[in-house]
């Protein structure tokens, strides 16, 4: 049975206002779906015309439910931390990422919500991996609490459909990079790094710029989420990255390559929450889903930095 | 090096008052140790003489500073639910037993103990485990909240070593039997049979009988326990286990064999969280920590049965 397409569907993106909520609502509503975004804010509210917007926080469980009614799939994309910021307070952490994803998934039960997609982080979950590229099948010892928390509710999703039969499929995500992303909360490397140099002020880097990493382009980052949200496999999580591992070197290189100026930055001690390496293996996704990236790192780092000029830095 | 003796140690055992507690401290004082207790209530008072009882709740982080104060070793007994209740308040599971954990870390941190040893599930985190026995490298995908639980706070123990050195051990413990263990809370199969047993009365039991579980004597798991609190080794997660695996018809024709009568019995419905097989594999434990099971079951069930026998049932 050919599964329905999801442009016949209703669609919540929870953060819908953020970097990557920005990008999939605006490909949702091209491909035809009814499109809803809650979230706290948003950056870019002209870039959401024909999004129907419900403001809320989190853990505000009436608005929530408001938002979810009558839609199909839902995206949750809505961290309440960051990688570094996570460790400052773990305990918050906890009440507010795990325990309003609760409340979010039993919404999602009583509304009868077909599948719940998940933005999991393929960056952390992992942790210090002994295996490169990371498949999804490796040990999971993250060495942040962002880690932990995202983890964490990866297993109550599991948990959800064991019980209630509530439909999932979890993203890990390795670094995204594009337009929309915005150097704040000390996310995006790429972002931080453009958005600093295009207006010649120098950007703090942590460690010696070896720390390898895994950038997706954000166009294919939403290819997956779309794939993801109505896949009928038996696989529930997947990977999603370009396969490939990158320096901070060598992004600095590859930027000052495009701008064709140098970067200026300002090198600091290294962080216990970096692994050295994350790269992740995209098997399962190019097999199971069918996706692949199509935007090669250059050609993303253009538009990215098309992006970034036409904004003026 | 060797290792300083536990007799010469502080410990702090949380949750001293209950089945594992009781056990763990009654042993501890015999071998030498300072022995502090932490909990709600002591079931056996007389039981603990000896040992200096702090009263207090998990959430009272002032009573658990000074019941910390000074000590040397802390094991972390403490489970705000069972496998069964867990689930019926998800989020109640983290906040009581999740972020006081994370208070609790942070109070050892301060006081500089030197050790954290933490009761796992062995029988929850693995979920249904494709290889049995189980190995503590097998994936663990929980189907209760309870393991859920349970691994996220393996998991912020790892954190805490990395970001800030405090040393931990994690033990994954099967089913303990023997003295002290009451069947409240729905826990502890053969606690609950004999108690009924004895008294004429008929036990519902969930499913029909097939369900495996790995069952271990509590003195094993003390002995287990005491090991981990001086291990040097690189390893931080120990299964403990008898190795072996008994259906729930076992376990009720040992102790119709034991107590020369039936067992009365009332079947019920199957529940969703219970895995079909449980049994763990000890071979991490033997080589590791030079642990073995010393009490073979029914000899622990003999014992178990003696001193209900001495309770009057």
């Amino acid at each position: 049975m050919q599964p329905p397409a999801l442009s016949s569907m209703s669609c919540l993106v929870l953060g819908g206002g953020g970097f990557v909520g920005t990008n999939l609502c605006r490909r949702l509503l091209t491909s035809g779906a009814r499109v809803r975004a809650f979230g706290r804010s948003r950056t870019f509210a002209d870039e959401l015309a024909g999004v129907e917007w419900h403001q809320g926080e989190f853990e505000d469980t009436v608005a929530l439910t408001s938002a979810i009614a009558s839609c199909d799939v839902v995206f949750h994309l809505i961290a309440a931390t960051t990688p570094h910021s996570a460790n400052l307070d773990m305990a918050g952490d906890l009440r507010h990422s795990v325990i309003p994803t609760l409340a979010l998934l039993d919404i999602c039960r009583s509304a009868n919500v077909k599948r719940v997609v998940f933005i999991s982080s393929g960056g952390t979950v992992y942790g210090a991996a002994k295996e490169i590229p990371i498949p999804e099948t490796a040990p999971t010892d993250p060495i942040t609490t962002y880690g932990i928390v995202k983890l964490t509710i990866e297993k109550f999703l599991a948990l959800y459909e064991h019980l209630y039969g509530l439909s999932y499929r979890v993203l890990r995500v390795a670094n995204p990079l594009g337009p929309f992303q915005l150097p704040a909360k000390a996310q995006g490397l790429i972002a931080m790094l453009l958005s600093r140099a295009i207006n010649g002020r120098s950007t703090e880097i942590w460690g010696d710029g070896s720390v390898v990493r895994d950038y997706v382009f954000i166009d294919d980052v939403v290819d997956a989420l779309q794939a993801a949200a109505v896949d009928t496999s038996a696989e529930r999580i997947f990977n999603i990255g370009s396969g490939c591992g990158r320096s901070v070197r060598d992004i600095i290189a590859a930027i000052e390559a495009e701008l064709g100026a140098p970067v200026p930055v300002e090198w600091s001690p290294g962080r216990p929450i970096d692994v050295p390496v994350s790269v992740l293996s995209i098997e399962r996704a190019r097999d199971v889903l069918g996706w692949t990236p199509k935007t090669d790192f250059t050609e993303g780092l253009r538009q990215t930095i098309r992006w970034w000029r036409a904004r003026g830095g």
